[in-house]
C-alpha cells in the first residue's frame, strides 16, 4: 500500500457517510463526480483517493454502494467493535458517552473521573468508575481506545497511564501535543484549532473555493 | 500568497501552541528543529509551512518567538476578538460555552436552545435565549461564529438559518456535510471521524511512522 496522505484517510470517512445515505436511500450505484458532490471535493480527488487502495470502480459504471461502502469500512477497521473507555466524565466527557451512535459502532467498557460525586453514576451506557481502577479495567477487559476527556493540566499525565496500561489508541480532546510512543495512534479533537482555521478563512474566504479549482 | 494546504493551517495553530508555551516559560529564540520537536513533525515541514506566509526566520539565528508568535496570531485572525454564539445547548454546547480558554480570545455573546427549560439560564459567561431570537442577535448583534452542537437532524435547517443571518463562520459538530456558499468560512469537528481515523492507525501502526520517516 502506497503512503497516503493524513486528508485522505479523513475524505474516506466522509465517502462512507455519503455511502451509508445512499444506501439507506436504496441508491445502489454512484459515481466519482456523486461522491465529489456529497462531501465538497473534485471527482480527480475521490478517484485518487480511493485509487491508495485498489481500483474499486469501473470506468463509464462507477462504484457499487454496498460493495465500496463494505471495503471502506474495513480499510477504516470499523466494524471490528473496538472497546472504548472515557477518560474524564464531565460535561464533554458525559457528552461524548451518551452520544447515540456511539454504543452501535463500539463496545462501551466504562467511563472514569476522579471526582467521588461522579464514580457509580450511570452516564448513558457506562457507569463511571474510580481513576485508580484505570490500570487493571484496560488490561482485564482489553480496552482499545481511550477517549481522553480531562482537564488540560491532567491530559500527559493520564495519556502516559493509559498507554503504559496497553491501550492502543487515545482520541484527545485535551487541546495539548501528546508524545505518545510511535505504535499507540493518536488523533486530537481539538475544537480551538478548528476556531483558529476559521478565523483564517474567515480573513481569506476565496482560498478554499481557489484549491478547489 | 502561494495555495497552501488546509493541514498547514492546521499546523500553524500547533507552532503557535508550541510558541505561546515558549513565552511562557521566557524563551526568546527558537528553531524550526524545536517547533518540529514541540509538534511532531519535521523541521523540513515547519520551514516549509511558514515559508508561505513570508520569511520568518534567519539561518542559523533560528525565530524570535513573540516576533513569530505575532504573526501567526495575525494570519489565523486572532486577537480580532470575532463575536460568537452557541447554537444548541445541550451537554455538548454547556460544555464549549463554559470552556475556559474561549472566553479570553473570542467575545461570547450568547447561547440558543429549542428547549424552554434552558432558556434564561446562564451557562458560564453566556446565557440561553430562544432559537426565535437567533436571526436578530446575529444581525444586532453582529456575530462573526456560530458554534453549532444540535442534533444530527436540525444541523442543516439551522446551518442555513445561521448562514442567511449573516454569520461568517460555523464550527461544526454535528457529523454532517454542511453545503454552505462559498464565503462562509466553515469547520467540522467530527469526533467519530477522529475516531474512525484511530480505527486505520491502529489496524497500520507504522504508517504514520513511514511518513515521518
Amino acid at each position: 500500500m502506497a503512503k497516503v496522505p493524513d486528508a485522505t484517510i479523513t475524505r474516506l470517512v466522509q465517502y462512507l457517510r455519503a455511502l451509508e445515505r445512499m444506501e439507506e436511500a436504496g441508491t445502489v450505484r454512484t459515481s466519482s463526480e456523486e461522491l465529489a458532490r456529497a462531501t465538497g471535493v473534485t471527482a480527480f480527488q475521490v478517484r485518487k483517493d480511493l485509487a491508495y487502495f485498489g481500483s474499486y470502480g469501473t470506468r463509464g459504471v462507477g462504484y457499487t454502494v454496498p460493495v465500496l461502502r463494505r471495503e471502506l469500512r474495513q480499510i477504516l477497521g470499523m466494524g471490528r467493535r473496538w472497546r472504548l473507555i472515557f477518560v474524564g466524565m464531565g460535561r464533554l466527557g458525559q457528552a461524548l458517552a451518551d452520544y447515540p451512535i456511539l454504543a452501535e459502532s463500539y463496545e462501551l467498557v466504562a467511563g472514569f473521573d476522579v471526582k467521588p460525586e461522579l464514580v457509580g453514576q450511570q452516564v448513558g451506557p457506562v457507569k463511571v468508575r474510580p481513576m485508580e481502577e484505570l490500570e487493571t479495567t484496560v488490561r482485564e477487559e482489553h480496552v482499545d481506545v481511550a477517549l481522553l476527556a480531562v482537564p488540560e493540566s491532567q491530559a500527559v499525565r493520564v495519556a502516559n497511564r493509559l498507554v503504559k496500561a496497553g491501550v492502543r489508541g487515545i482520541l484527545n480532546f485535551a487541546p495539548v501535543v501528546l508524545n505518545l510512543p510511535e505504535e499507540v495512534a493518536v488523533e486530537n479533537v481539538d475544537f480551538m484549532a478548528g476556531l483558529s482555521r476559521l478565523g483564517f478563512f474567515m480573513l481569506n474566504p476565496r482560498w478554499r473555493e481557489e484549491m478547489m479549482g
